[in-house]
């Protein structure tokens, strides 16, 4: 049975995506996205899934970080998943009992609307984790949690309603990261990471050529601070095609040759939806 | 006297940058991104101070979609400040004393060598704000809180050590946003934002050359999911020059004739710090 590292506890968002990639995996509840990473490369678990990239929160810097600084990882697989909150109270508990509603405060911020809406009196309360807000809201009176519908189904406390969030088109891009990348499947996505020396006109133009040039499309682009200073920058792009195939090859050897920094991610089948 | 919103509670390290920014002002503290951008189309306030990017966590979605979204507003500063996290005691109380470490998650996050380090046995809990985390722990027997020298002075509390975040090159850049964006001082900068129609090889290369061909160096550029989808992007672009300057001017003109979406956020002086 493969062990399966995911940023924990279970009731997680990761979670789903961890069992929804591989229902019979041993799961590994990691602490951090470092933590996920280093379960990998350690080879305490064969496998790790990470959140990447959310349609509203924008790109998750601690996956960002793992991929750039583990270079023993490779991505081998996406998945995406719509992130549907709920609000859960214990057993029992109806809507006109709430009176403090607790999650992490990413989750209250997505569900802003609804929480003002219908519960303009509630006090609001910061978790850790929704899964944590879950689980503690079952020892408060009059406490709601917002949370996915695992975590109340783990804690065995009760969803008043779903799909919460203020924004519809919630969606959350995980990556699994393994020891390799994935075969050619003609459906192939490329991930990479590089910098450029020089911060003179036209060096990204330079290198965005190279895949235009050759008919490449490019689904990603996104410069993030190096860590160093604000004013230098790591750019993360994802591109269509297998870093096999002839012509992707010649554009990534042509970026490594102008580039300070490089680091191709992995190559992966596209994500569909079944 | 100028009224100056931004994210509040008092203690922020946004208050910080508004009280850097203009020490004279009526400070007006908002409860979300959102609403400190409507405190300036609707008048409630002159300009206000809004975290656009970190270096360690990126950038703040809030404030991207409310430039977006605010079509009223401009850019017309930025600024930038090194972002220095204490542990907070009430007076008197000694690092020994310390069981629980309260903040906002992300601060947690920031810190956790030091927490991992120095108290391995402290119960960590989330707080909604930095600031908010300094005053609740005032109540709290054993308690230390994550935040800023300025929440611990607005609280009367104690600093028992400074600059604990795990990375020491923590700096955040600020924007001011006024009705109106800065007259060329001769060393500026231009932000702006664009959704190209086709996803086909070569579309940001064509925007990009733009600016390549004329000699402008860009400073920044992001590509976000554009909220309808995943697949779909917004790139924010920070360039050097003013839109006044006659080669960006020219540049701005062909690449809205090129975009489906194209909004230009405004011109303002580089920061340069004192």
């Amino acid at each position: 049975m493969s062990r399966l590292a995911y940023l924990g506890p279970a009731g997680t968002f990761s979670e789903t995506a961890a069992l929804r990639f591989r229902p019979s995996a041993e799961l590994v509840p990691c602490k951090s996205e470092a933590a996920v990473a280093a379960a990998v490369s350690s080879g305490s678990a064969d496998s790790a899934v990470l959140a990447i990239e959310n349609s509203l929160e924008g790109s998750v810097t601690g996956t960002l970080d793992a991929l750039i600084h583990e270079s023993s990882l490779a991505i081998s697989h996406e998945l995406i998943l719509p992130i549907e909150q709920c609000l859960i109270v214990r057993p029992g508990a109806t809507a006109a009992e709430v009176r403090v509603i607790r999650s992490h405060p990413q989750a209250l911020h997505q569900c802003r609307t609804f929480i003002e809406r219908r519960f303009p009196a509630a006090r609001q309360e910061a978790a850790l984790s929704t899964a944590g807000a879950v689980a503690e809201i079952l020892e408060i009176e009059g406490g709601a949690a917002i949370g996915s519908a695992r975590a109340a189904e783990l804690h065995n406390a009760e969803i008043l309603e779903r799909g919460i969030q203020d924004d519809v088109h919630n969606k959350t891009r995980f990556v699994v990261l393994s020891a390799n990348d994935s075969e050619p499947t003609g459906q192939d996505k490329t991930s990479f990471a590089f910098t450029v020396a020089h911060d003179r006109p036209g060096t990204l133009v330079d290198v965005l050529h190279e895949f235009s040039d050759r008919g490449i499309n490019l689904t990603k682009i996104e410069s993030r601070p190096s860590r160093e200073d604000l004013g230098i920058y790591i750019f993360l792009v994802d591109m269509e095609g297998h870093r096999s195939d002839a012509l992707v090859a010649e554009a990534l050897a042509a970026v490594e040759a102008q580039a300070s920094f490089f680091h191709v991610f992995g190559s992966y089948p596209r994500f569909r939806d079944a």
